[in-house]
């Protein structure tokens, strides 16, 4: 389903503080339906939203979108540095 | 990548006026990293930011959230009724 999930995970050690997050979002049209394709907004709203969770550098998200008659797909991948995490701060 | 990508699409004529997003989210933890697990709150966040494009049912979103010690996988997947398109209004 995810693509890394299949991949050899035995990170280097240079690797080893790094956190992924991947997100796929895929719009499948019925057949001959003119919907717009919204996915390119989802995506801007979906990063600021993840923003909120999480400290993500700008350089650290790739993006590939992918569209056909009937589906539109959008693959999300954040290295992610540092995790951000409200409740567990103790300020 | 997508499950639905590689099932049999030829819908009914029922079917034929339904649309479909699928969300599906990874989170991947370094070997060791402690760091805890924001996909459910990503799950909120993202469905309020959904909402925000087109109608959806709350009987028409099932959510799926799997778990193991250093990745964490959240599938979101709704049924559109009917695409809101603010942008191309007539109104």
């Amino acid at each position: 389903m995810f693509s890394f999930l299949t991949r050899q995970r035995k990170p280097s050690s240079a690797q080893t503080a790094k956190e992924r997050l991947q997100i796929l979002l895929a719009h499948e049209r019925s057949s001959g339906a003119k919907s717009p394709d919204f996915l390119p907004l989802l995506q801007r709203d979906i990063l600021e939203v993840v923003r909120r969770h999480m400290d993500i550098d700008s350089d650290a998200v790739d993006i590939k979108l992918e569209r056909s008659d009937d589906l539109s797909s959008l693959e999300i991948n954040i290295e992610l540095p540092s995790v951000k995490v409200e409740k567990a701060r103790t300020l």
